[in-house]
C-alpha cells in the first residue's frame, strides 16, 4: 500500500508508491558514456595549464604550482557562476531583488587518477579530501561578504558532472539558499519549542531505534535513508556530535567519515548498478548568526529515476523504492 | 556579469550566468526517439481496453465508453501513485507524520490523433482541453477529503513522459505540496503587509510596464519569462483577472487561454528545439480555507540542461540563459 509521508525536517510531503516498489533492475535508464581519453583531461597530471591556476594543492616538496607532483589540487572554475571581483552589493527595485554576481566556484580534483573513484580509494586518501573540503569551506567563509559555502559532486554525466575525472566543487555566495533557510527554519523552532533539542539528534536517536533505514554505522556516523526519501536509494550521513558547523569536525571524526564515505559510496556502487548521484554537504551559514540548533550532514541523491513535471513544480515527489527497502538493499541484505 | 535575482513570490534565489548566455543552439542533451508505433498505444483509437475504465470523456453520441468515437478521454492512471478506496486518517507516530496513500491519479488523453501535440491542434480543440481540465479539478476538488488537485504535463521521455500520445494528468492529494504552500505563505503576506494587494498583480504590472521579459499577451493573459527563471526558457501564463482558483476561469478567458496556449508552446518549439518540457498548474487548495491572497498560473520548465547536486539540493539554480534574452527569442526577435 502506498504512503504519504512528511520529511523529518521540512514541511515536505512525498509518496512512497509501494505497489510497484522498484529493485536496483527495475531501473533502466539510458548512461552516457563515459570520457577515457586522458590525454584531453584538464584534470590529468601533465594538463595543468588547461586550468586556471591552482588557489590549494597537496603536493610533493619542491614541485612548482601548475604541474604534476600534486595529490589533491582545488582551481577556480573555468566557467565560473560567480566571481569574487566584485562586491555584494544588493539592489531592491519594488519587486526586483538582486545582487551582482559575487562569490566563489571552485573545483577540487580529488585524486590525479581519472579512473579512481571514493570506493576504490584508501582511507588516508579519503581523509586528505575531506581535509581539503574542511579547509576550502574554513578559507571561503572567512571572507565577511560570504554567507554559504556550498559543498557538491556530480557523479557521472546525468547527475551534471561535465567532467569524468573525480572532483567536487565548492560555491561561495552572498545569500543563503531556499532549502538551508527551510531547514533552519524548522529546526530552530524545534530547538525553542522543546527547550534546546536538536531535531537532527532526534532523528539519529528515533532511526537507531527502529533499525529499518538504517544502512551504516560507526563511532561518529549515521548512514541512514531517510524516512520520507525522495529519491530511491537516497540517503544521508548524519554525525553523532552535535554540531552545525562542518568545518569544526575533529581528526578522528575525519577518519571516520572516511570509513563513511568509502562505505556508502561502494554500498550504492556495488548494490545499485553504479548510478549518477549527486552529494551535498549542508553546513551552517558564515554569515556570524548563532545556529546552536543546527546539525551538519551530507546528503546523497542517485539519480535512478527521472525527476516529473510535479516534483519540479511542487517539491512533491514519488518515490517507488521504499527507504527500508533501499536500506537492506544497501546493507547487502535482500 | 553574472547576477543573483531573488524569485518575486518565495525566497528562492538564482543565478544568471551572464557570462556564458546559452541560445538554443547551445544546448546538447541527448535526445530519446519517441515511439511512432501506435498500435501498441494504450491511448490511441481502438486500444481502450489497454487502459483502465474511462471516467469521463467527450464522445460522439452513441458511441460506448471504452470504444472509439472520443475526442478527449480521461482515464484513471494504471500504475496509481495514490489511490481513492481508503481513507486519509494521519498518522503521527514521534517525528514521523504519515497518511495511508490516498488520492487521485488521472490521466487526460487529449486527443486520438498519435502525433497531434497542442501547436497543431485548433483553437477550439485546445479550449476543449482546458475545459476538461476544469471539469475534472473541480470534480476532484469536491472530495472533501482532497485538499489540492494538480495538474500537470509532461512533454517528451526526457521531462517524464512515459508514453508520446498528448497527454496530461492530475493527481488529487490529501496534503498541500511544499512549493504551493510557500506561494500562499508569501502571498498572503504581501496581501496583509500592503492592506489587500495580489503580489501576482503586481508582477503582472510590473513586468508588463518593463516589456522586456513579457512573451506574449492577450486580452486575458500574460507569458512572461520570470525575472529570477530557474531554467532557460522557463515561462509563466498569468491570468490577468485576479482569482485564486483555475476552476473558476471564465468562458471567454478560455478561449484566451487556448490562444496563450498555443501560441507560448508553438514558441518554445519552434524557437527552442522542440525541447522537453513540465507544465504544471498552480491553484489554490481546495480544503475549504480563505485563499483570497492567491492567483492560479501555469508555470512551464523546459528541460535543456541537467539539474546539478547544489540545484537539488539547496533550491538554488545556476541559469545559463538570462529571460530577457529567452523572452527576446521566443518572440521571435533574435
Amino acid at each position: 500500500m502506498s504512503e504519504l509521508r512528511k520529511d523529518y525536517i521540512t514541511n515536505r510531503w512525498i509518496v512512497i508508491a509501494t505497489e510497484r516498489a522498484k529493485r536496483p533492475h527495475d531501473f533502466k535508464m539510458p548512461r552516457e558514456s563515459i570520457s577515457t581519453d586522458t590525454s584531453q583531461c584538464p584534470f590529468c597530471p601533465g594538463n595543468e595549464k588547461m586550468t586556471p591556476p591552482e588557489v590549494y594543492a597537496i603536493r610533493e616538496k619542491g614541485t612548482e604550482p601548475d604541474t604534476p607532483g600534486w595529490t589533491i589540487r582545488v582551481v577556480p572554475n573555468k566557467f565560473p557562476a560567480l566571481k569574487s571581483d566584485k562586491e555584494p552589493i544588493m539592489r531592491a527595485n519594488h519587486i526586483f531583488y538582486s545582487v551582482d554576481g559575487f562569490g566563489y566556484h571552485e573545483v577540487i580534483i580529488e585524486t590525479p587518477d581519472h579512473f579512481k573513484e571514493i570506493p576504490e580509494r584508501s582511507l588516508d586518501e579519503i581523509a586528505m579530501l575531506v581535509r581539503v573540503w574542511r579547509d576550502r569551506i574554513a578559507e571561503l567563509s572567512s571572507d565577511p561578504r560570504i554567507k554559504f559555502v556550498m559543498l557538491f559532486k556530480n557523479y557521472r554525466p546525468e547527475a551534471g558532472a561535465s567532467l569524468s575525472h573525480p572532483h567536487s566543487q565548492i560555491i561561495a555566495l552572498p545569500i543563503i539558499p531556499k532549502r538551508i533557510l527551510e531547514e533552519l527554519e524548522f529546526s530552530k523552532n524545534f530547538y525553542w519549542d522543546t527547550g534546546g533539542l536538536c531535531l537532527f539528534d532526534m532523528v539519529i536517536e528515533e532511526e537507531k531505534e527502529r533499525k529499518e533505514r538504517i544502512v551504516y554505522e560507526n563511532d561518529n556516523f549515521v548512514v541512514l535513508s531517510p524516512y520520507a526519501a525522495r529519491v530511491p536509494f537516497e540517503v544521508w550521513i548524519l554525525p553523532k556530535r552535535h554540531e552545525p558547523y562542518f568545518e569544526n569536525i575533529r581528526a578522528n571524526e575525519i577518519e571516520s567519515l572516511a570509513d563513511t564515505l568509502k562505505v556508502t559510496l561502494e554500498a550504492i556502487r556495488s548494490k545499485v548498478n553504479d548510478p549518477p548521484y549527486n552529494l551535498m554537504l549542508h553546513t551552517a551559514p558564515s554569515d556570524g548568526k548563532p545556529y546552536e540548533y543546527y546539525h551538519w550532514h551530507i546528503e546523497i541523491m542517485p539519480k535512478l529515476t527521472r525527476i516529473a513535471g510535479f516534483e519540479w513544480g511542487t517539491g512533491f515527489y514519488i518515490n517507488p523504492t521504499p527507504p527500508e527497502l533501499a536500506a537492506r538493499i544497501l546493507r547487502g541484505e535482500e
